[in-house]
């Protein structure tokens, strides 16, 4: 669970807000998607750690196979280090697993978590295995940075791009739960390789592990500032996620709503740096996608299909929450919300988008 | 869970075996109490990390109180990373709490943490935190060494110490499930300072986290090598096993069968550094307990009352895996192991000690 709505971080700053901090450690609590600490006399100055847990996507039903669950734990960490700017040294892993587990549903797993360590370059340093009557992995990520990004920093005026475009992670979620006749593909890379570059042109940078407006939500708190959006949403989002956007015919921004994200990384770049950084990423072949600019309030304004709206982005990241973790809930709550901003307007052509 | 008997050890290497490991990590699987990784061009070269996890002691119901779950949870992975001889850098915390627990019971929790961590000079870096139906922390330790300590190292005729007397923690799981009117007290700490010294002189190092026996069982898989105890066993039990073990008129071996330990190192001393190791402890005020040498064979002999015994450590380190974890079989196995070795000896002082 990121802490991307009031309620949860409330609740983290009340576990984490009873621990002194590190004299040496660079980030507040929330002020970056790994944990940052200043080492001194070392070559490479900042260690990066962070621990995450695969949970309510399991429990959930959200990640079912073993592969899948495999790759996702190894990945979440890794895109917390890559929004962090940190070389990953490697990664441990506590495993609890049912007895009854099959020797191949274990063999799947440690495939996914094989590919993932390959595909970033990284090992399994060791962990701890338990048996225990519910799954839950948990993995701990290490590695060091020179010059790390964090989550504060991004100033009114800056240009907020992504890796690449949203929504395969709702998009996953809608198709399971909601409409078994869409298989929307599900595998996101956490983005090593551009975080490489991005972390020497970068102000700011979150990933979008729980979706594109907890992210934003997060970023709005943290450094006072909004997003205006240049495009509709619905230009934003990627291929799966326009694949279950077109059959299922809902609003563009349900797939960004969270909570369950596609692993990008959201970063602002400042505009003295823009030419620089196109110029960086096209040596690269690198292809990040601009959304907006930073605005000086914490609002962000979309258009999403035939709707302009301007609005708080936890008003939108909160809602997860308030539904309890019902998936259903959550669904009509979408409803209702876009609903709400509807009335608001007279476009009947956006009423008909709301389909219940 | 370490990995202290046989089937726990095919279990690990089923999981573990399945991962490539990092080039530049210094331990094998099951040579070290932490992960070991050389870095390059830094001043302290070894990166240590452990993770670890309280899970059966809580679902079996011997820690309930909240504030030595806290302690524990970081007092086992200081432990691990004192074993190395590591200097922590800091902690990191996955915890999953039920949402019915109160915030009393929240305070009291993160007390024992943040008294944990005062204690050993550390800090709580970050974490992941979430509700869960049943209560698992799981954390992670990092630190650094310039000289780390593994398990490996002991060669025959080393001197085989510990930082203090033994039998705390099966004194204390005595005490809770059988004899509710003895008081054990228990909140182990983890030997940080003592690390410090033994870095400098040991061959090799673990923790008795699961009690002796299951600790010489790995040292002597991993060595090749045995222990010769020059004293009865009773003598070397803490004042806290002690106590239980003179109301509870049970055999002395069974306070350090494990399989809950009291996380003291055992480590062994090269003879040929033993004055100075001894002139070194006397200096710091250290008074490490010498419980014999080690041989050229995998067997442990020990005199424990009027019984003198020689067998292989896992013989007895086994019993608690055996017994599927339930404890009233596991005692009951204890004291049939006990009534076969005094089977085959003829001394009826013997046969009394074995109380059913």
């Amino acid at each position: 669970m990121k802490e991307t709505t009031d309620r949860e971080i409330a609740f983290v700053n009340r576990i984490a807000g009873a621990f002194p901090r590190h004299p040496m450690q660079v980030n507040g609590i929330f002020e970056a998607d790994s944990e940052v600490i200043a080492l001194e006399g070392t070559q490479a100055p900042y260690l990066v750690v962070k621990t995450d847990g695969i949970h309510e996507e399991i429990t959930g039903g959200l990640y079912k196979d073993p592969y899948l669950i495999g790759w996702m734990a190894i990945t979440v960490t890794m895109s917390d280090l890559a929004a962090t700017g940190a070389e990953p040294t490697g990664i441990l892993l506590s495993l609890q697993v049912p007895r009854r587990y099959e020797h191949g549903w274990m063999q799947e797993l440690q495939r996914g978590i094989n590919e993932a360590c390959s595909a970033y370059g990284t090992y399994i340093l060791g962990g701890d295995t338990n048996y225990s009557p519910q799954i839950s992995i948990v993995t701990t990520g290490v590695g060091f940075v020179n010059k790390p990004i964090l989550r504060k920093g991004t100033q009114a005026g800056d240009l907020i791009y992504t890796t690449a475009a949203l929504g395969a992670g709702n998009a996953f979620a809608y198709s399971l739960f909601f409409d078994a006749s869409i298989h929307a593909f599900y595998k996101p890379l956490a983005r090593m390789r551009e975080s490489r570059l991005i972390r020497e042109f970068a102000s700011a940078c979150i990933d979008t592990s729980d979706g594109l407006f907890p992210a934003l939500s997060i970023l709005a708190e943290i450094n006072d500032t909004g997003l205006r959006f240049y495009e509709p949403l619905q230009s934003i989002l990627s291929s799966e996620a326009t694949s279950v956007y077109e059959k299922a015919t809902l609003p563009a921004w349900f797939f960004l709503a969270g909570p369950h994200g596609e692993y990008e990384l959201l970063f602002s770049i400042p505009r003295s740096r823009q030419e620089a950084f196109d110029e960086a990423c096209s040596a690269a072949g690198l292809l990040p996608l601009l959304l907006g600019e930073a605005t000086p309030d914490k609002q962000v304004s979309f258009i999403t299909e035939d709707l302009a709206i301007t609005c708080h982005p936890s008003e939108i990241a909160n809602l997860y929450d308030l539904s309890g973790g019902d998936i259903q809930t959550y669904f009509n709550m979408l409803i209702r919300k876009h609903d709400q901003w509807c009335a608001t307007k007279t476009d009947l052509l956006c009423k008909q988008k709301t389909l219940i």
